[in-house]
């Protein structure tokens, strides 16, 4: 079968491989539907992700048709679509007991597909843990409305409900790239009064308001937003406060746009470490709430998507099959053509 | 001034009265400039409301502007377009540190106007702790959206806030008339992914559906109601019920249509004790929440109306003047002519 | 071996039984060392408990070493001095997920030992979801301090969680019998300044205080305990109430100490109906939280009496040998010798 | 009367001054009693705190007996013995009504006293808001025991709120100074089963474990302590990490100690910015809390001490009267003669 290897730092290429078989018996094997490129899998190329095994198929955002199932695998079986999490995790350790799936300890906890072991840009993948990692789409879910589901929607989640948002607070949200947009979307779910997007990219912002995502967009650079922000809050800042765009400068907005006793939530995977300026934050009382996305809540976002609540299919931008996928990551990686995310077809 | 007053059991009449005038330094005046009438007046009608005063006037359900402020008024001045909440509060003592305002220890706390003290079915009234009892209407909020800001909206907003819907939840109100409708709206800003809404009147359902509050609608008596919810919630029943109607097969129909371990909101005002099945509902684990409306978020509420989250203006099927009002008592009293709400200028 | 078992209603006698096997992948065979008589196991031979099965094996608080374990338990093994949990339960389905282990879908699910399945009051017994159901016992923990680490201390530990108490509340625990004991014992795990003892039982009283369970001891019927209640607490009544008694009258008692917005935990397993009474409790705001115990936290429980801050030892007054234990259910049910509980020791 | 002066960077004097006197409504004059030094007094004397004003009269813990109100205070009466609250605050802001009373909005709001207006090392100061600022002192508490109420165990209340410690968690204090002494003294109430202390001082480690506040003390340095945290904690880590120390070795230890999803509560005031390695702790997913005390629990925490539950007075390990201060001051800032905290009589 056709698969995405990551070879080896800025080498990935298109390659035959053989088709997986079930190793475990709570194992399933998973026929590849629709998949994506993620910003991780940019970060893999360039070496910036230490655990990932040269080696490996590539891809942990995808949706396929289950065809086979271990012995062990209880509510999912062959012929289920599916939406597949970004992490297979056991659901019997410490962590997963708590829904902090992304430590699970067991070997193939975590975040492995398409990192520790072969993913999902390839036409069939192996799923460990399968009743924890996949998620059954209901018959009025598409295949492109449930693409994201594993990773970047159920980070969006992830984010929005570590915000601790109550109804008419106001979120800033910085980024609006396909994450960003993501945790605006689910910070809508808690219905604050103002969501506020910050980007550079006016395009993405413009996404971001004639989507009804953000209630005011603002450009970092183009004009004061700190002060904006304090205009549109009362002289406070914002009750929460989500950084998804990764720099030190949308770093130091993230603290500097909330309002004292607020939450700030460092959603971007950073590749540099951070100052946090202690004494001149002093007496702000922040919280800071930092990692990765514990995909512990697939079903209620798809039970989200299948009631019209969420629907992130327009961040749909491109359209490719597998065999043109090297195309697809040069257009995505280098942000051309105004793409947000690829729908790739195996 | 015109106002209406409970002179006693059955006999509420429309009495020219002496305009008010402020006795302590926390105290306003408010000209209303729209008011309503409320179930519980007709409860105070019947003789059901053991602490309202004969003599008193009428009304806790009202806006207006106010005229004059005592001397330790800070954030509310004359002129001043107001929504007045239910609840007149100290802010000060254990309860109102607490938020929970309806148990004010101040002589004059809790729920006082239109009770106690006299409210404002009438052309002015006082206001006692104005600054916590006055919430200001924004510009572009107009009156008939504001009017059930301090009262049956608080109403539904508090019981939503007691029902810890999550998104994805289903949701089920008991009763859609005023209260259960703002109920609806309210428990609809934490995106359950499904409301039932349960009435044996068939045009509030419909008003339900219409208004997009309700996903599904049931009519007890008509249809096996408990068995319908099931269906819809995977055999389990519902995570949050809200028992907005007050009866005794209300009551029932509330814990039995609850999910195990969910939470029943019991927010309607009962005239008789009810029967707690505990031996029946041994193991279900259910938690009730009762008790009457904590009025301490119409900033809140204000926002949400101000933002186009909340609008609760459609309530409104009827309007007259304050010289009409024991005509629309009758009318409202008894459910004729499909209303909801009135809407009554002096 | 030798076995109690509920032949039906006010049957209940000692015979020989085959030696359980395992049935299930996921079962455990445990030597039964030390076992005990539940207030429950009164109730069954009562014949109040309708889910019992006649012929079942009964006790379902008891503690013992497994002897054997099918393929699939990973955590225990055999030779491991275990407590067993009053629940067995999947850890996979709905409820499981979220700690309701009281409601585990599965048939074998929620509470089925010594009621539905053959329980502990027996030389050995059958444990399905081994790995769920048991919890190790340190070295340094002893058979009499582990012996109610499965029920009436996790019973306790449940209410108290459930009772939302924040240091320096003020806490009621209406009862004094084992299970009231056990939850004045947790309740002190959130510092309470007070926690107010009631109980018509001076003896038990006298336990209580003298154990260091309760500041203050008061006996309905002999005082106003209302009244001294409200004395203790500036007027208000208690910030959390326990009701382990199950009584109509301490149901009322439940939530006339209770102050305006306080949580009624309803720890008791009620054989009547009880009245609620909306209307004179009305502006209360309380909340009823009820059902039976969640066993979700041996793990924590064994580790806090690991660490000396649990130790539930004291509640065993009497002790003997499995042969003798229709005596001790003759002393245990009439509440002879100042009985609290026995240690039965097969 | 005597007042301890802060003239300037690096000068600090006893001077005469003249007594306060009434200048708000809601003031008191309070006669000082015992008061103390804090090590943030020792930071305004190095000009490190640049919102003090030269030339106020230091010292913000301290407790007296009221000598005149203003007329608008309503709890506090000429007599009282009372603590006095690090922050005065207004109670009606948006930050105060939250329990965010370190950022009142009001001018004489947050920590004042002994900064921007005088404080206590003096024979008498005038007390803004003294109702909120004001808890009284019950007749059983000794004036030792009350005298950190309002700063340094308010801290660690905070603190140990803040870490949402659950019962048999494992709590790690880094820095066993008066802070940290007074936040291990908060956490037992939420009855972890471990608290482990971490200082190169052994003589405070020392009194740590003889007070019964750590149950494991640990130095960096003489022994791999994040190694010895693992071991304690199945190879986890803690569950929550109070950082009470200010460095940044102690800052690293902080997040290096913390299990997966842990709560860091950053305690310390910091002189420097700290490193948030970002990619380092990439999925380790932790939540820092950062800032200084918000004072809103005194009222808790006398009751607390009233009760015997909690016992700050053993930091006393040297006494003086006013005259003899700023012998103290050099005593307490150089840490000779194992000083934890002075008593100060005017």
């Amino acid at each position: 079968m056709l698969a995405v290897v990551y070879v080896g730092r800025e080498n990935v290429t298109l390659q035959t491989r053989e088709r997986p078989v079930i190793q475990d018996k709570e194992d399933a094997i998973v026929k590849v539907t629709l998949t994506t490129i993620c910003s991780s899998d940019i970060h893999i190329k360039h070496g910036a992700v230490p655990r990932a095994v040269p080696g490996v198929i590539l891809g942990h955002e995808f949706i396929g048709t289950v065809t086979e199932t271990g012995e062990a695998v209880k509510q999912i079986k062959p012929g289920d679509r599916v939406a597949v999490n970004v992490e297979t995790f056991c659901g019997e350790c410490f962590y997963c007991k708590r829904g902090f799936v992304n430590n699970c300890t067991n070997e193939n906890g975590g975040w492995a597909l398409g990192c520790r072991i072969d993913g999902g840009q390839a036409e069939y993948v192996r799923i460990p843990f399968a009743d924890n990692t996949l998620t059954a789409i209901p018959e009025n879910v598409t295949d492109e409305q449930a693409l994201f589901t594993g990773d970047i929607l159920s980070t969006g989640y992830w984010a929005a409900k570590l915000g601790e948002l109550k109804p008419a607070d106001t979120a800033v949200v910085i980024g609006a790239g396909p994450t960003g947009l993501c945790t605006m979307m689910c910070a809508r779910l808690y219905s604050p009064s103002k969501i506020i997007a910050l980007d550079t990219d006016r395009k993405r912002l413009e996404t971001a308001k004639e989507q009804g995502l953000a209630d005011i967009i603002l450009s970092p650079g183009r004009e004061d937003v700190v002060k904006r922000i304090l205009e549109e809050t009362h002289g406070r800042g914002a009750d929460a406060v989500f950084e998804a765009a990764g720099g030190s400068d949308t770093f130091e907005l993230a603290w500097k746009t909330a309002r004292p006793n607020a939450v700030v939530v460092v959603v971007a995977m950073y590749e540099e470490d951070q100052i946090l300026p202690l004494p001149q934050m002093y007496g702000k009382n922040l919280t800071f709430k930092t990692g990765g996305v514990d995909g512990s809540d697939c079903q209620e976002i798809m039970d989200l998507i299948a009631c019209g609540r969420l629907d992130p299919s327009f961040l749909i931008t491109h359209r490719c099959r597998l065999e043109e996928i090297m195309g697809a990551y040069d257009i995505f990686e280098n942000k051309r053509e105004d793409v947000l995310k690829f729908a790739v077809k195996p």
